[in-house]
């Protein structure tokens, strides 16, 4: 399984460099940016995620390679623009400085702005059916905007220094919007593209969800838990900004036994596909157990 | 002619006001800044184009809304980061305050971003065949990227302070990709929904590549002549910033001569149509005559 994953995660890599505009076409400084931004370290989950729902479900290899990159496009173009000055301020990210560091602001906005767009063009470009094309791009487009991701990152600029306003319900809602958006389309792509019914597809949203909350209970507790240098970023600014998290909302005890129950709950949503999705629950324990 | 442009602005407004998520729509402060940043004011010209174009070529109107609609949004968002501190630092845009004074920065940032997926979500989910929405999906997507839009962006802020390394040619090229781009692709847009055929198509780019031109011309002429009232925006600043503008290589005498051959441009591109391109002509003479 390690080896599929890691096979999976070299063909996402190499779709990545092919796709992204070469750093010597003009202008040169912006796609540099780019591929900085793309090209740089990453776990490649919500890629993944999409090659491993696709092929649980028997989608041809070449209709996936479109929507993991589309995914991860829009997964680099935020965190590029939640890094800037402006939103949450990082200056390290992946171990790398972040690309408003390494370049500048402006560029670093517009090199996120035209990953978003590169992530549609692909989708567009990609080869499959009309239909299932228009499907994936509405499911990213709408999971991308105010009702998803960004939606998600206004909430939390919101949370930010007002941790005391925040339930834990709240809290919920924040993330399955923030990350939860996102990670819950590329499930859905990969699950288009292989034409899986109405029914699984509801089985895989609840894996999909419960995914997305347990990656960010335990992003929280490595910012407790963990040092910068694992982490690749900055640890202990949670508690430095006030921000509304799951250990200071229900403590480190409940926020380890949340993790447990959203553990269980993968495996209840994953069970009636059997073997076929090994890949996916293994890729929902890395979320749970991973240190960075 | 003038009553039908007028109608159709309506049009736009009406489906921007329905298409948008309610200020009261959590999260309401990123739903408030992105109403702000589409609905208040602007010429509308890009979406006129798309209905203008449809309307000429017999497309159903109820297939023009979606494509109208989501090169306003891309416009918009483009703006607000335009806008920005870190990009131009403008403070007033239509009269009115830019998104990061109204607002804030952060603010200002996720809307556009949100903006930018809405155009894509709009599209995905409009009415017609999924072979038409993905040429438009391709067609906007690509235009707004770092081969069009954003990259024509990037080549601005290269060339802000930095006029004397700029020729005439790059300061063309620059504008091709900057405001040329989508022009370009809210006229394609209009010609997909009608089903109109390569050789009219080709007629059509050319037509809308005088167009973008000679709107930038003339944007670089007012900002010489014009008064900041007027103008709803800041006079002066390209010199102020020694901007490469068309005024500054070539001076003004030459700019509108310039202004004039790409009229006469217009008129050639869309000479084959006959009268049924009225309203793409009267849009092209208001870019070269208007004011503001």
């Amino acid at each position: 399984m390690a080896q599929v994953i890691a096979q999976w995660r070299l063909r996402i890599d190499a779709a990545l460099e092919r796709t992204l505009p070469p750093a010597g076409e003009s202008p040169q400084r912006l796609h540099a940016a780019m591929r900085h931004a793309a090209l740089l370290g990453g776990k490649r989950m919500r890629p993944l995620l999409v090659h491993a729902t696709g092929a649980a479900f028997g989608a041809d290899m070449a209709l996936l390679d479109a929507p993991a990159l589309a995914v991860e496009l829009v997964h680099a173009y935020s965190l590029v623009h939640d890094d800037l000055p402006a939103m949450d301020d990082d200056a390290l990210r992946r171990g790398q400085p972040t690309l408003h560091v390494a370049f500048d602001e402006a560029t670093a906005i517009l090199a996120g702005d035209a990953l978003q767009s590169l992530a549609f063009a692909t989708l567009a470009q990609a080869p499959g059916s009309a239909d299932a094309r228009i499907d994936m791009l509405r499911e990213l487009a709408l999971a991308a905007g105010s009702r998803g991701m960004c939606g998600g990152q206004a909430l939390d600029i919101e949370a930010t220094g007002a941790a005391e306003r925040f339930g834990v319900d709240e809290l919920e809602d924040l993330h399955s919007l923030k990350t939860g958006a996102l990670l819950r389309a590329s499930v859905r792509l990969g699950a288009i593209a292989a034409g899986v019914d109405a029914s699984a597809r509801a089985a895989l949203d609840r894996y999909a969800d419960a995914l997305g909350l347990a990656f960010q209970v335990r992003d929280d507790l490595l910012d407790v838990e963990g040092d910068s240098a694992t982490l690749g970023k900055t640890a202990g600014k949670d508690a430095a900004q006030d921000k509304a998290t799951f250990p200071a909302l229900i403590g480190i005890d409940a926020s380890r036994a949340r993790l447990e129950s959203l553990r269980a709950e993968m495996t209840d949503a994953l069970a009636p596909f059997g073997d076929r999705v090994a890949v996916l629950a293994e890729l929902g324990r890395q979320a749970i157990e991973r240190v960075r």
